[in-house]
């Protein structure tokens, strides 16, 4: 088994999955606006950035839009956070062709999920992150569980064997099920692992109180685009263990999380409701120059905009300074 | 609406779902084996083939393998009969890049699921299939339906009226109900629609008799790269009306199928089962150099290909003759 | 291992699952409709009949309900044809009550599912079947393969070996899946279980063809509530093996079966919209007086009941003679 | 729509699910342990019993063996404690008779999942609630959301409409899903109904902290009936704000639940693991005579007993002292 890679950046805290803003519908990235978006982020104190996830719209990149995005970002962010990257595809093969691109963009984590659209046994899946982590060792390698998309969920053993043999430095779970991430930390406490050696991130924006409560080392919240600080506050309030305000925060966050039930589930998919209202809700606080999406994607109607707009104003997002919060 | 392109080739009859063989497991395609078994299969005079569908490994396949591919079996092709190819992928701008590729490469179809990975609406999948029809409307383009892998259900009603439109010229049906396969029949005949402007083609090679009977067009059979003279012989006798004789024969072409359920499933998922045990009767035949798979599948053990070749020795495949049967 | 019951009366040909008429919502049987309704199948020329199956809301009667059904059905058939009584229930103990009542009111079969509700393992389920047959080994006791309901489907090697040792009759396939029904054919003879020994029945009215062709005994049609002469004929014409005659009927009568897509799926459930369109279709006809179902179904509105009647009058539904057909 | 009903009881606080010993597997009860375990239950200061609950193995028990299980509970409760009834069937006709069961034998409250089995619209499962609570307007109705057994999962937005109008009193949530819970509780505080208007109960007995932390009302842990005491404890710790500690005697009540896991998944399902899990660790403790289950549960083996007390030896479970405490 390959040795782990102590010195590879530990990611934890708040990592936003960076949205990935477009210039057209092809898509071809809107470099300026990405790099603005990261150095928002930055500023607003948080950990790291994630980019290439889920909500990144990763599914719909090429190569070498993929390869655009990490660069920018890693321009962008000049050095200020480490930088993870969503290598998302269906198979070994092409998951380690981004490995290579990351590794060469400069990336310095790797997030992947087991294959998909191919039907995978437990022993394939492990044998799937061995081969990833063994073509770039020097990345800390986080396995990403999202059933809703892959349409299997990690074992937590597996997870464990993995981070024991050094495969694995984390997990970003977005399985929607606090159980399970509480399950994968009690696991990791009898195993002897420390929080720097596995990295257990909640991916679910709306329970972070939970996760933390549980003893999870951070969280990737897709809403953490529109309303970073908050986000930021959220974790110092739940590190210091002031946990009624914390859970009084998060159910604040939580209203503004209802602009992803705005779009008519009647014209489009989650995806498009989820995605669009993100998009949407930067394009209205300025930070983006539009909401556009990648097809098949439905776009948000007018009223549709307007209850989203009216979300993000009850919410009052405060404005990111423009130098970053001590 | 774009108008159909009445002059593009149909696809009916038999169409088997040309294995990817492979000489490493990056993978580098075995272009020599791949020309040798597409010539084989023709020489069996099936009606086309069907290159990177699901039991391809396209999936695990770059953009260049795949283009690899579609090349290779179109020049043994020659000619002799038309190719469609798949363009497998998560979402519709890297689809479309495929497209291109497989325009650039000479093929004269092409087979698209739904999106997958991320979630869509109906609306969302009729504008991805009408969005790859009008970046290639020479093709003849067919729908995927493959719910275990992409999760979704093609809905009959879009199906038909995307036919009606010119934006399908058939579809592949992979779904495993064959109740579902009639009722798009009976759809396709309420609706006006020819067999010559809607093929209707059943994924499910060990019901091919009920398809047939049902007034289905053809088939795409796996098992057609292991015994592709059966799959003929059975065409033939059921458009020939012979349902007793077909649906006897259909009866030994399932025991040859049982080498699909030798892989243990305590080892392996139903992809190394499934497609290893067709390589490794390719083996066993003399026709492929190897079975080896993509990554991460697992290779069947040397008791798990001595019961492949026991079943297949027993069915007696017959030897294709160098020249096509007439 | 108990031994068979080598004179229990063996089930095959068609055998309606008989609708339960209602005359109050409490429910309350209307066994005079019943009496009249059995007696008509009867005359129809079926070969047996199958009531408290799922079409006959079993699911919603009491003990005392269930024991009038199976009484009034038995005396109006008079002996003309065997009856075989479905016993569904949540777990063991609940179904071997209504063995007990099956056995006392005079059936002569019984079906029964899986364990629902409770989670359960193979094991168990095999089990579950054996205290059944021990209960009542004098029965002929049919497994009920009905996934949509039961949220298990029964493992072919299963039924088999129950069948080898003499619990299992047969089994009445409710699944969808036509390979699955394919696959239980070819395990029977593998095993040298003749017909007579294992019955497979078919519960999908809308592929009687397929499921014949590929070797089943027989079929229980909902839709023959409605129209028992079709399915008779359909019976008679594929066991002379005039196949693509009887593809054509199955093609008639599956127009008929439109009735289950009438009811709206944005005000009712598939329940609702199937069994009120047969319910319906009887009141139409004149057979039953009126489509009254258990709570919380949603009853059709006046459209749809139009609609329903246009489909049955486009149908020309045979009316079944007075005198049972030679 | 009927008037609420403002003085039936409030179910809040430790609730458990009370399970039922039995005297051999007819079942028959053993009625002088389920009393003495009852009488355990309530001097270790819980706030209700809910009787007939899933691991009550009601789907096992008859219509005479679940009177005698109410009854027996509410002798031994003897006004200390209220009593909330499950009403686990079908479909509404059947509900509707446990209800009369209910009220006869003295509950004051009931538990009602959606109809099972049959297939229903969300208008259907309203109408439903809507009618068990006209049967019993006198009773707090909960609905209980167990997708794991009910395979439906209840509509948050249809739960508060039902609650506004009088309906629902309450809910028990075992979805197993946090995030489910909290939107709960926002859509309450949104409706502006009050915690004595619409009481929300988790079932996840291994994340109450979560649970309290987002404004849940009370528990309904399964092990609560081995260890009463711990979750009494971890009661009062979260409703006086001491989240830390609340999330650190949690942790050590995740050890206990451990026992679920032994029963080895190769030869039973989940049910005979979790259940007999907790009715071997009440054997250990003597609390119960017996482990017997239902059929066809299956008996856990000597070793996995072994490692059950092992378990719950190490865990220290309190004993519960001969008068109720302070």
């Amino acid at each position: 088994m390959t040795a782990p890679a102590p010195d590879a950046p530990l990611f934890h805290g708040v990592i936003p999955p960076v949205l990935s803003p477009f210039l057209d519908d092809s898509p071809r990235i809107d470099t300026e606006t990405l790099a603005r978006h990261a150095d928002r982020l930055i500023r607003a104190d948080v950990d790291a950035l994630f980019v290439l996830g889920s909500s990144a719209e990763t599914a719909f990149l090429s190569r070498e839009n993929r390869r655009i995005v990490i660069e920018t970002v890693r321009e962008a962010a000049a050095g200020r956070v480490p930088i993870t990257a969503g290598v998302i595809d269906m198979s070994t093969p092409l998951v380690l062709d981004h490995v290579r691109d990351a590794l060469d963009a400069g990336a310095q984590g790797l997030v992947a999920t087991a294959p998909f659209y191919v039907r995978t046994h437990p022993a394939e899946i492990a044998e799937h992150f061995r081969r990833i982590h063994r073509a770039a060792p020097e990345l800390s390698l986080f396995a990403y569980n999202i059933p809703v998309s892959v349409h299997t969920v990690l074992d937590p053993a597996m997870l464990i064997e993995l981070a024991r043999e050094g495969t694995l430095r984390g997990i970003k779970d977005s399985g929607g099920n606090d159980g399970y991430l509480r399950t994968l930390i009690e696991m990791r406490a009898e195993a002897g692992l420390r929080p720097e050696e596995f990295s257990i991130l909640t991916g679910s924006e709306t329970t972070v109180d939970f996760a933390y409560l549980a003893g999870a080392d951070g969280v990737v919240p897709g809403l953490g685009n529109v309303d970073p600080l908050s986000y930021v506050e959220l974790h110092r309030l739940l590190r210091e263990g002031r946990w009624a305000e914390g859970a009084e925060l998060q159910r604040r966050i939580n209203q503004l999380f209802r602009i992803v039930t705005v779009g008519s589930p009647a014209r489009m998919g989650g995806s498009s409701a989820g995605l669009g209202s993100f998009k949407e809700a930067l394009h209205h606080l300025g930070v983006f120059p539009s909401a556009l999406m990648a097809p098949p994607h439905v776009a948000l109607n007018e009223e549709e905009k307007a209850a989203i707009a009216e979300i993000v104003d009850a919410a009052q997002v405060r404005e990111v300074p423009e130098v970053s919060e001590p």
